[in-house]
């Protein structure tokens, strides 16, 4: 008799993303190029990798001690406090109070799942949720799957090119009670003391429970503590939350996808109910989370002077965006460019808006062969002198060509 | 106004696991050792790591032209090309029609947490699992939580102080049908040519679906290919299945928790639309996967040469275990111990049953400080010149006080 698959009724899965990718790597044109990569880039167009990293890869494979046992579950002990040092401060009251902690998480989606598992069973009266970002976000997916309700909202403003804390108000002010937000960005968004305490306020009295993206601490201003102060606002004013912090883009090892997911509770006896509870669904998750990556990280994080210097390479990755923006805006000013280019300056971090329509964009992918996301958010590390002039002419042509269309 | 915790109602969470460790480590004596390690230990009682992977982990360290970019979301295309070749040998029949293929996985969960959630969402007149292997294994709980009936059975006959094919037979004759077998060390338990056509056409008819578990390929018989040869019958038979492939144990780097998820499909067609399914579920689970442990893994496999030695460092292994047993055996012979200790060098691989009851157990925990789980199921390699005249000692005492005791 002739066997019947198990596997009749399943379909071939949408492919979520790289389509863009994709067409980039399918098109013969020779001076094609791709300013989407989600790592930062060398001037010389590779992938960064923080000086510290190569040095202390080979200390760790040649050091005989090392013990190659399994990982706890809930991940290096040592890594986890360094990172909860990083992200606070090793004085922060939620360090001196043992009520913040955390689990090593894998990969990039490792601590959105594992958190939203937990809320899922634990925090049962919130299965709302609110990703709110300068950008679409992937982990909406992942609270979707799970039952979650999900809506989504960008705090960028296309229309005035600029990223409005108003915005974010506004979203609070007409989210349910008891949801949650996962929050991206914020700290690029410049929330004036008035809003923060708005918002504050709105987020308290709504119990609204705060969910956290840090995905590249240090890579937004150059400076760690800057990039996360924000932080400390949630703190003072009592709230419980998780965080997602990513490891991997700040150290350039972005294959080995090291993360915490962390935890703060109102006190200690809550926060260790709480890691309890998540080791469990970590158990089921991976068991044992690999080592490398948080092996190179707790290496450059408890010592100084490596600490320094990755420190300093950091800051020179975020030097380099700016001087890069500023010679784009510098450049679309000399070309004549329609518009105010202010905003590109204006914004931190590698990745930011070009602010072009999606007509301009189509005009860059179709007719200059650049490819760039529908909405225009570039990484700006994949400009180097090599191909600047050749982006902002055709940023200038793309920007005329839609202005002639117009009239 | 006080603040009331999110975590109010999360209470701690169960330990699953790892008592016996604590009890251990809890322990003052200065005679006490635990015979129970999940990985491989050399004669100097320190985990065994091939030789390869120091040498491999040095290389990798070096290479300047190495690219740290994130691992596509499906994971190492050479990496889980290597695996499938190591599971069924590249000139088998199903990566020859190529209906083999794989996902990476982490941790040692990862494959099974996976496959679960294909299962659970794609084949929905599946939920009921059986478990059968030797032992009680932890993946149980992973298909419980996601809300699979689960059974366990183990095919140890501590009665008659063997693995019986006959329980398996048992179990598929009483299994209902389309349910999924989670099988674990079933090339361990001699079933003979007849008992074989007989579990194939029971499983055939009642089309029950097949989740292999290969946590240490080599580690059995300390020949890669021989322990894996039972997968050729369920491939000459035309079987669809997972299985489960862990390459951290035979490597020795239980750090980096590296596995594969391998799907056998019955044509090609099928075989993709599984993997993007999959592919969309690692997405959410980790994105993407570290890439330490496969790039060792594949250098390792991809090189004659490595290749060779790394299969000696697993005779080498086996050798010593089998080693072990007999002189375990041996000594227990000397000393006069009551019963036949044949079972013990009987069964292949390092963990194995010393086939001694509850109270013997305790006693040996108790009095002699040795910690071995409540199943006497014991880690061999945990034995070696310096303790194993006092476990051998220890046992004979422990068998003696309980017959006598029953007298």
């Amino acid at each position: 008799m002739p066997t019947l698959s198990v596997f009749t009724d399943v379909p071939m899965a949408q492919k979520l993303e790289g389509s863009l990718l994709k067409a980039y790597k399918q098109d013969d044109d020779p001076n094609k190029m791709f300013l989407a990569y989600k790592v930062c880039m060398t001037s010389e167009g590779r992938p960064w990798v923080s000086s510290v990293v190569r040095k202390t890869r080979m200390q760790i494979a040649q050091d005989p001690s090392l013990n190659y046992e399994y990982t706890p579950v809930m991940g290096m002990k040592s890594f986890i406090q360094a990172s909860l040092n990083l992200l606070f401060g090793k004085n922060s009251q939620v360090i001196v109070e043992n009520r913040a902690g955390g689990v090593q998480t894998v990969g990039d989606s490792g601590a959105f799942q594992l958190g939203a598992q937990f809320l899922k069973t634990w925090c049962q009266n919130s299965q709302i949720v609110y990703i709110v970002s300068s950008q679409k976000e992937p982990h909406g997916l992942i609270f979707q799957d799970m039952g979650f309700t999900v809506y989504e909202h960008s705090f960028w403003d296309s229309a005035h090119l600029r990223l409005d804390p108003n915005m974010l108000l506004d979203v609070a002010e007409h989210a349910p009670h008891g949801c949650i937000f996962v929050i991206g960005s914020i700290g690029n968004c410049r929330l004036t003391s008035i809003q923060w305490t708005q918002l504050m306020t709105l987020m308290k009295s709504k119990e609204i429970f705060p969910f956290f993206d840090i995905p590249y601490q240090g890579l937004s201003t150059g400076d760690l503590e800057e990039d996360a102060i924000f932080l400390h606002y949630f703190v003072s004013q009592g709230f419980e939350f998780f965080c997602s912090q990513s490891l991997s883009k700040n150290f350039g090892i972005y294959d080995e996808g090291v993360g915490t997911l962390v935890v703060v509770a109102l006190n200690n006896q809550l926060l260790l109910r709480v890691l309890s509870q998540l080791t469990n669904f970590a158990r089921a998750l991976w068991l044992n989370p690999p080592t490398t990556g948080t092996r190179i990280i707790t290496s450059v994080l408890c010592n100084p002077a490596m600490q320094g210097e990755w420190r300093q390479s950091l800051e020179g990755v975020v030097e380099n965006v700016m001087m890069t923006k500023e010679k784009v805006k510098e450049k679309l000013r000399l070309l004549g460019t329609p518009g105010s280019w202010d905003h590109i300056t204006e914004q931190k971090g590698s990745h930011s808006y070009l602010g072009l329509n999606s007509q301009q964009v189509e005009y860059l992918i179709s007719k200059k062969h650049i490819y760039i996301p529908k909405n225009g958010r570039i990484n700006f590390t994949c400009i180097n002198s090599y191909n600047i002039d050749y982006i902002t002419a055709s940023i200038n042509e793309a920007v005329c060509f839609t202005k002639d269309s117009e009239k």
